[in-house]
C-alpha cells in the first residue's frame, strides 16, 4: 500500500463501511454484492485482455464470448433476480458494455409485453434458448428522436397473409441498433404499417434476418456493422435494409393492435402501455450517472492523494496534488454530485417502483410526473456527469489522457447516455412542457400536487423575475433547508419566465408553436434549475435517514457544498431575482473554500466508500492500494506495439528514406 | 449538392470568399494555400484507408509512411516556407498527427538553438538527412509541469569524460514523448547534472538510443511505447529507462552552459533563452483552438441544414434541425468563438514576431506581457473549445458519435492540449501572477503599459466588488466598444478582489505561499475574465480593419453574440459587480436571441468561410455537398467488421451455446 493513501485513511473521521452499506441500501445488501462480484473476480474463465489492446473485430470476439459465458455462469449459480444479475454482468463488464445487451434489454422484454399469447409460445422459448437472438430497430438512419418521422413500412398483403417490409429510401435505413450488425438472427421492426390502403402508424414486427442454421442474411435483407464509433467498440450496432422481405401475419405483435387474417386492422385499446418502459429505462440512467461519476471520482482523487508535484512552499518536498486549492474545487464538487445523483437514483428506483405497482392496477395517475421528471433528471443528470468525468480526467494531467487510467473508457461509453433513450434538450423541454401547464394550472387556481406544488406557493408569494428590494433577504447559506427554499424560488421564478416569454411571443401574433419555439432556451434553463432543486431537495431529504453522527456530518458537508457551489455557477440567476444578495454570494465562494478545506481529509474515504471494485475501475491511476507508477509500466510494456523491439515500418520507411534523400 | 445546403447558401448576405481572404490573411494567401492542400488531396500517394479501420499498428505503419512520403515531397516541390510546409502537412493529416512530430517541432529546433557550433557541424547533418531521428525527453512518469522535480541524473565522469545517465525510480521513466517509442534513435535528454559532487540542475543531452542500422535499443535502455491512449493513436508517445548509459562529453549541449574536461561547470550566460519557444507554441495553440472549433462547427452546422427532424408545427414537414431555437443557440455562440479565436490566433502570431524581432535585438521588455497572456490565452481557448466540440459532437446526434463524423476523432486529438505544453490551471496561475503584480505595481502609482494598463485606470476609478448604486449604468449592450468596457472592468475587479483574497490571507499570518494556494480559486477566475476580455477586444478591434460592409455587418454581429453570450453565461460576475442593471440582463437574453435569428441565414456560410477542403474535414456530417446519408451507408458497409458476412465468434460462441443449454 502506498504510504500516503494508507494515511489518508488513517485520517478520516467515519466509518467507510458503514457509509457503503447506505449507498447499498444495508449491510446485507453489500455482503451479497460482494459475493456475486467475487463470483466475477474469482473466475479464471473471465481473465482476458485489455480490451484496449485488441482490434475492434477481437473486442467484438471476446465480448461475444463473455455474453456466452454469462449465461451459462448465471444459470449454474441460479441467479435469476434481476437486480443480482445486473450486478454480475456490471462486474464482468467493467467500463464496456455487453455484445448482446438488446436482446436483454429490449428484444425478450418486448417480446413479453407485447405477445399475444400464441406468439409468446412460438417466440419466447426460441429466445430464451438463444436459437434466435434479437434486437430493437427503431431508429433510422434520417430518423430518431421522432418516432412518427420513420420510414419502413410494412404493407399487409392479404393474397398470401403476409407483410412486405421496405426501406424505401436510404435515410429508411435501421439504423444503430445494438446487436443488429452481426450477433441478431431476428429484429423487433418498427414500421408504419399499411394495410387495406390506409396507414395506420408505427407497429412492431418480428423480422428474421439471419438464417438460424447458417447465420448468412436471409434475401432481401442488407444487414451489417455501422462501424467504428467513440466507444461502444464491444457492440455491433448495426444497419438494416429491407427490399420486399416477407414475413407472416403472425410475426406482427399483437397483443394490443391487430390485423386480421383480410386486412382488417383493430386498434390497440389504450395507447399509454408503452410509456412506462421509457420512464424505467430514464430513471436507470440517473443510476449510471452516479455510477460513472463515482468512478471517476474514485480514479481522480485516489491519484490526487499520491501524486506530487509543483511546490506551494518552496524548499519543500512536492505535495500531493490533492492540496491544491484548484483540484479541490475541481474535484469535490463533482464528489458532491456523485453522492447527490446516487441518493436521485435510489429515490427514482423507488418511485418508479412505488408507482409501477399502481400502474398495473390502472392507476396512471402519478404517472405523467414521474415521466417528467425522469425526462429532466436524466438529461440534468447525463450533462453533469458527462463535463464531470472530462474535468476528472483532465485533472490527471497526462496520465489521465491514457488508456490505462479508465477515464476515456468511462467517458466513451457514458457520453451516448446524453443522447439515446431520448436526447437531452428534447428531454428538458419535455419536462418543461409540464412544467408549463403545472404552471398555467396553478395561475388558474388548481392546487397542484407532487413535486411541482412550489408553483402554487410561488404564484401566492407572487415571485417577480426581478430583485424584490422589500422582500426580506432571509436565506442562511449554512442552512440547507433555507438553500433548498432559494433553489425551489429559482426553480418557480424561471418556470414564470419561460411562460411568460412565450406569452409574449404570442402576443405577437406568433402561432403556439413558434411561440413555444422561439421560447426554447428559457425553457431549458427553467427545466434545468427545476431539476436542480430536486436534486438538492432528494440530497437534503437523505441526510434526515442517516443516524450514524460521523457520517451525517460529512455528507451534510457534500450536499452544503453541492447547494453552493450550484449557487456559485449561477450566481446571475439568485442575484437577478434577488433570491439572495450580493454580500451573501461573495461569501457562498469563501464558504466553498472552507468547506474545500473541511473535505479534504475525508477525500479518499469518500471515494472508498463507493465500494468500486478494482477489476470493475480497471484503472493503474485509480487502483485501491495507490501503487501508480509500477503499475504504470507494467501495463505499457505488455501493450501490443512492444510485442517486437522494432517495428516494420522502421525496415520498410525509414531505412529506405535514408538512401532516397 | 444536396438541395437544403444549396438554398442556405443561395441565402447568404456576403461574398464567402472575401471573408476567406480576410482570414487566410488576403486572396494570394488564399491561393497559395489551395495550391498547397490541392498537391496533397490530388496526389495518390496520399489516398488511405480511413485510420479509423485500421489496427493501432497499422495506423502507427500508415503514419509513418507519410512521414516518410511528406519528407521526400517537400524536397521535390521545394517546399520550405515553415508556414507553407504546416499547411501541407496538415492537409495530409487531416483530423491526426504525425508520427515523426517531434523530430521537427522538438529534436531539430533544440540542436539549432543549443548546440555550439561544433555540435551543429555534427548533429545537424545527421538529423536532416535522417540518419538520426529524434525526440524530446522531458517529461517523467511521475513528473510533469515542475520541471526542477524531474529525477533523471546525468554524472560526469571525468575518467572516461563522459556521462553517465540514470533512471534512479521508477517515477523518474521518460513518459510521453511523441516519437520515443518506436521512430526515434536519438533523444535529447533533459537530466541533472552532477560534476565534481555538484547539482547543477537541469541540462540537455543527446542520447543515443537505438542502433542506427539495426535499429535495437542500445544496451542500458530500456525504451517501448506507452501504450493506447484516448488519441495520438499515430504517434509511438514512448517510455525511457536509462540504466549506466555513458555518453561523451560532447553530447552536452553545450552553447550556453559546459562541462570542460576536466569536470568543472560553466553557467550559461542567462536564463531567458528559452522563453521564446514556449511563448511561441502556446501562441500556436491558440490558432489550433480556432482552427478544432471552425472544424467542428463546420460539421454540426452543415450537417444541421440537411437533418430534418421532429416538427415545430404539426403537420408540416419535418425542419431543418438549424430552425430550432435550441441548437443555434448551440452552435451560434460556438461559431462567433470560432471566429475571435481565429482573429485572436492572428493577433499572437503577428505579436510574436514583433516581438522577437525585438528578442534578438537583446530587448526582452514586452516578453514578460506575451508569456502572460500566451500562458492565459493558450488555457482559456483550449478549455473553451474543448468542451465546444463536444456541444458540436452532441448537436449531431447519435451521428456525431459515429467515427464517421469526424468529431470524435477531433475532440480526442484536440484535447490534450489543454495540458500540454503547459496544463491550463498552472497558465491560469502564471497569467495570474502576473496580474496581480501588475495590480499591486499600478496601486502603488507604477504606470502601466500594454494589455494590462486596464489596472491603472481602475486604480482610478476605484472600483469596488460591490455594486455602486451611484455608478450611472452607462452600458450600451448594442455596442461593441461599450461591451469591451464593461469586460475591462469585470476583469479589473476580479483581479482586485483576488489580490483582496491574498491580503486577507496573510492578515491571518498565512505565509506568502499558502495565501496564494488560499486564493487560487479567485486567482484563476481573474485570469479567466482577463483573457475574456481580451478576446472581446481583439475580435471588435479586428472590426475596424474590414472594410467590405457585408462582412463588416455579419461579422460585427458575431461579435455582439459573442459579448453578451459571454454576459449571459458569466451574469453573476456583472451583477454583483453592479456593471450591470436586472433589466439589462434581462435584455441581453432578449437581444440573443434575436441575433441567432439574424444569424441563422449565414450560418453555412460563415462556416463555408473557413474553407477546410472536405478531405480535410474527413466528416461525412461535414461535407460541403450535404449528401449525408448515402456516404454515411458506403462508409458503414466498408468499415472492417463488414468484411466478412458472418463473424467468426458465431461459430465460436453462439451456435455451441444452443447446445449446452
Amino acid at each position: 500500500m502506498n504510504p500516503d493513501i494508507m494515511k489518508e485513511r488513517q485520517n478520516a473521521t467515519f466509518n467507510v463501511e458503514k457509509l457503503t452499506n447506505i449507498l447499498d441500501g444495508g449491510p446485507e445488501k453489500t455482503k451479497r454484492r460482494r459475493e456475486i462480484e467475487s463470483l466475477v473476480f474469482s473466475d479464471p474463465d473471465f481473465h482476458e485482455e485489455d480490451p484496449n489492446f485488441l482490434s475492434r473485430s477481437e473486442r467484438y470476439d471476446q465480448a461475444v464470448r463473455k455474453s456466452a459465458q454469462m449465461i451459462l455462469k448465471l444459470r449454474e449459480y441460479g441467479i435469476a433476480d434481476p437486480e443480482e444479475i445486473y450486478c454480475y454482468k456490471k462486474m464482468a463488464q467493467g467500463n464496456h458494455h455487453e455484445a448482446m445487451g438488446l436482446h436483454f434489454a429490449m428484444f425478450l422484454p418486448t417480446l413479453h409485453n407485447q405477445c399475444d399469447p400464441q406468439q409468446s409460445r412460438k417466440w419466447l422459448p426460441l429466445a430464451e434458448s438463444f436459437q434466435v437472438i434479437g434486437t430493437y430497430a427503431q431508429t433510422e438512419m434520417g430518423h430518431g428522436t421522432h418516432l412518427r418521422g420513420l420510414e419502413t413500412t410494412a404493407t399487409y398483403d392479404p393474397a398470401t397473409q403476409e407483410f412486405v417490409l421496405n426501406s424505401p429510401t436510404v435515410s429508411s435505413i435501421k439504423w444503430w441498433p445494438g446487436g443488429l450488425g452481426k450477433t441478431s438472427n431476428h429484429a423487433i421492426v418498427l414500421a408504419q404499417l399499411y394495410t387495406q390502403g390506409n396507414g395506420h402508424g408505427l407497429h412492431a414486427f418480428i423480422v428474421p434476418i439471419r438464417d438460424m442454421s447458417t447465420h448468412e442474411p436471409l434475401p432481401g435483407i442488407v444487414v451489417g456493422d455501422i462501424g467504428p464509433k467513440f466507444g461502444f467498440n464491444e457492440v455491433d450496432n448495426g444497419f438494416l435494409k429491407l427490399d420486399n422481405v416477407r414475413i407472416p401475419r403472425e410475426n406482427m405483435l399483437m397483443k394490443y393492435a391487430k390485423v386480421e387474417p383480410d386486412g382488417t386492422y383493430v386498434k390497440p385499446p389504450s395507447s399509454k402501455l408503452t410509456y412506462g418502459t421509457m420512464v424505467f429505462i430514464r430513471s436507470l440512467i440517473v443510476g449510471e450517472s452516479a455510477s460513472a461519476l463515482a468512478k471517476s471520482c474514485t480514479i481522480a482523487i485516489r491519484y490526487s492523494s499520491v501524486r506530487h508535484q509543483s511546490e506551494i512552499r518552496p524548499g519543500e518536498p512536492e505535495p500531493q496534488i490533492l492540496d491544491y486549492q484548484t483540484q479541490q474545487y475541481k474535484l469535490f464538487p463533482l464528489l458532491a454530485t456523485a453522492y447527490a445523483f446516487t441518493f436521485v437514483g435510489q429515490y427514482m428506483k423507488q418511485t418508479y417502483n412505488r408507482i409501477s405497482g399502481d400502474i398495473n392496477e390502472g392507476d396512471f395517475s402519478e404517472l405523467p410526473e414521474l415521466h417528467a421528471l425522469s425526462a429532466g433528471l436524466k438529461a440534468f443528470t447525463t450533462w453533469e456527469t458527462n463535463s464531470g468525468i472530462e474535468v476528472c480526467r483532465m485533472s490527471c494531467g497526462g496520465h489521465g489522457y491514457s488508456r490505462s487510467s479508465a477515464l476515456p473508457d468511462i467517458y466513451v461509453e457514458f457520453t451516448p447516455t446524453c443522447t439515446y433513450e431520448g436526447e437531452n434538450t428534447v428531454m428538458m423541454l419535455q419536462t418543461a412542457r409540464y412544467l408549463v401547464k403545472s404552471y398555467r394550472q396553478a395561475k388558474a387556481g388548481q392546487q397542484l400536487s407532487g413535486i411541482v406544488s412550489y408553483l402554487n406557493e410561488a404564484e401566492h408569494q407572487r415571485v417577480q423575475p426581478q430583485p424584490v428590494a422589500a422582500r426580506p433577504t432571509v436565506v442562511n447559506i449554512n442552512d440547507l433547508a433555507s438553500l433548498v427554499e432559494v433553489y425551489k424560488l429559482r426553480a418557480a421564478i424561471l418556470v414564470e419566465l419561460a411562460a411568460k416569454s412565450i406569452q409574449q411571443e404570442l402576443q405577437r401574433r406568433k402561432s403556439q408553436e413558434d411561440a413555444w419555439n422561439n421560447s426554447a432556451i428559457d425553457l431549458v434553463r427553467a427545466s434545468d434549475a427545476h431539476c436542480h432543486y430536486v436534486v438538492v431537495k432528494l440530497f437534503t431529504e437523505k441526510l434526515g435517514e442517516i443516524s450514524d453522527t460521523a457520517i451525517h456530518s460529512v455528507l451534510s458537508t457534500l450536499a452544503l457544498l453541492y447547494a453552493l457551489h450550484g449557487i456559485t455557477n449561477h450566481s446571475g440567476d439568485f442575484l437577478q431575482d434577488g433570491l439572495l444578495s450580493v454580500p451573501q454570494v461573495l461569501q457562498v465562494s469563501v464558504r466553498i473554500k472552507e468547506l474545500l478545506s473541511q473535505l479534504r481529509p475525508n477525500a479518499v474515504a469518500l471515494v472508498d466508500a463507493f465500494d468500486t471494485h478494482d477489476k470493475k475501475l480497471n484503472s493503474v491511476l485509480g487502483r485501491y492500494d495507490g501503487n501508480v507508477y509500477e503499475h504504470m509500466f507494467e501495463w505499457a510494456r505488455s501493450s501490443p506495439l512492444n510485442s517486437t523491439e522494432v517495428h516494420e515500418s522502421f525496415h520498410k520507411y525509414l531505412k529506405p528514406l535514408r538512401s532516397k534523400l
